[in-house]
């Protein structure tokens, strides 16, 4: 594969640094020096398990963000609402959207449509990691909590950022919704639809189970009828799964020196590789990194 | 289907103006009253045809950004180089890399590596709609001859974006490359390697061929022994094809009143369903519209 090898380095690993440069790590150098306590466990009551065929994708809900739409969906879990339900759009370079293709599956009482949560008040204690380039959207943008934000501290708002693998509530031209259609993103960060959907969480792993499937050929890329919706076999709350077969994941802290390490290793790649550093960085294109605990047993995907 | 339609209409259509906003019209609405002068043909010359078994990929180059390796590219489609090679890498939201998986193909004698092409001096008249929102990466951004630039006027020089759908040349880690390994973009805008990269050209249809492919298991998105590489069928100069056998496209002039119009009617998306006006575009998230030309027969691909 010879010189194939080129951009691969350079896309994320690379570990030949120029001679001349200042001492500087790569990022998979820097998370191979993390210590555990770099590392949070993912919370079995704020993680979901989407179930299809080809494997699982692993969501982080935000609760701190969108609290009455994130209840919802932990009802909806606990009530199987989505079990047996599809996949039932796929647009290029935008999102999937699952939900009830027939609009038949009883909806559990307690789960009405909520006050639209696009955006908040910024708590006095917000968890909050900067980035120093500016974003073309928001006046500043960052990480809180393991989550792509934007701040406008003028007006004391906070939301979280459409970038590729963030999962968010469908709705229709009414504000509110209820949790009943999600979607992921898949594509360039629609940041056009920041502040008009709530967002809820984020895919942490498993997400090219999604981004890989079919495009729908109806307009908005919905399944046409002739075409097989994707089944969902579940949708369940990490807790509700037995402890054996939960996916044990750890994601890197936003709050830490090491994240911070993270971006700056991204911003100007210390890699040979890159003949122009960048110096900057779009906060859609920041890493958050993943790993298995390192004790976790392999075992086998339900 | 019913509560689907609302991000759905966000999204692309979209219909109902608000009915206090000033009389804005939607993307599909302008286009649907584009006069035949706003479009124009992709050059025969200028279009590559890649086929695989899911379909066409269309490519127009851009020769006015990085001539030399246009020129290989011509060479080595009319040479039928790359015919019966394979897409090797597919790496989930970043890009998919078509090359010789054996590094047995013979190469033509006159493709050689050639000099870096990764950003040029800009021309006395260079055709450039400009954005008004800035860029975290560069001075200033825009379209020119259909294709996302970067200008940086203090230093002469302008450059071709990473943009979803951009083709560019993998090379090790000379600058020089040669034009034998291509990659698409099929991710978040991975702008850091613009000025790294010689971009050749931009993918105007058929992108879903490449970014629904299985993503590969190795390192940095490479096909594993265990995978099969997709074949490619082909991969010819459009003029190299007959006729009847073409994709008679037309894509929007960016260099049009009407392409300015597509820009502001994203910046601040007229549909009723958008409860925040973004008032701003990332580059990378302008469409550059394209379509069948009208009186194209409707013939089935090859």
């Amino acid at each position: 594969m010879g010189s194939l090898v080129g951009v691969l380095l350079a896309a994320t690993s690379g570990v030949a640094l120029a001679p001349a440069a200042p001492a500087r790590q790569s990022v998979s150098e820097l998370l191979a020096g993390a210590s555990p306590a770099d590392w949070r466990p993912l919370d079995p009551n704020n993680t979901l398990y989407l179930e299809l065929a080809s494997g699982r994708v692993v969501i982080e809900l935000a609760p701190q963000f969108a609290p009455l739409h994130v209840a919802n969906i932990r009802t909806l879990a606990a009530a199987h609402y989505f079990d047996g339900l599809a996949i039932v759009r796929v647009q290029d370079n935008y999102v999937v959207q699952w939900a009830d293709p027939d609009g038949r599956r009883p909806v559990p009482p307690t789960v009405t449509k909520v006050a639209a949560e696009f955006d908040s008040a910024i708590p006095a204690h917000l968890p909050f990691t900067p980035l120093p380039d500016g974003d073309v959207y928001a006046p500043r943008v960052g990480f809180s909590d393991g989550f792509p934000v934007a701040l406008d501290t003028r007006h004391d708002r906070m939301w979280l950022l459409h970038c590729y693998g963030m999962v968010g509530v469908g709705r229709d031209d009414d504000a509110e919704s209820s949790g009943t259609e999600l979607y992921a993103v898949i594509g360039h960060a629609p940041r056009h639809l920041d502040r008009n959907v709530a967002l809820v969480g984020r895919v942490v792993s498993g997400i090219e189970h999604l981004s890989s499937l079919p495009r729908g050929s109806d307009a908005m890329g919905f399944y046409a009828k002739s075409e097989t919706p994707v089944p969902i076999r579940a949708l369940e709350l990490a807790a509700d799964v037995p402890t054996a077969q939960r996916s044990d994941l750890e994601v890197l802290r936003t709050d830490s020196k090491l994240f911070e390490d993270v971006i700056e290793a991204r911003r100007n790649r210390p890699e040979e590789w890159f003949r122009t550093k960048a110096g900057r960085i779009d906060v859609c294109n920041v890493p958050i990194p993943v790993r298995a605990h390192p004790s976790a047993p392999t075992a086998p995907a339900p």
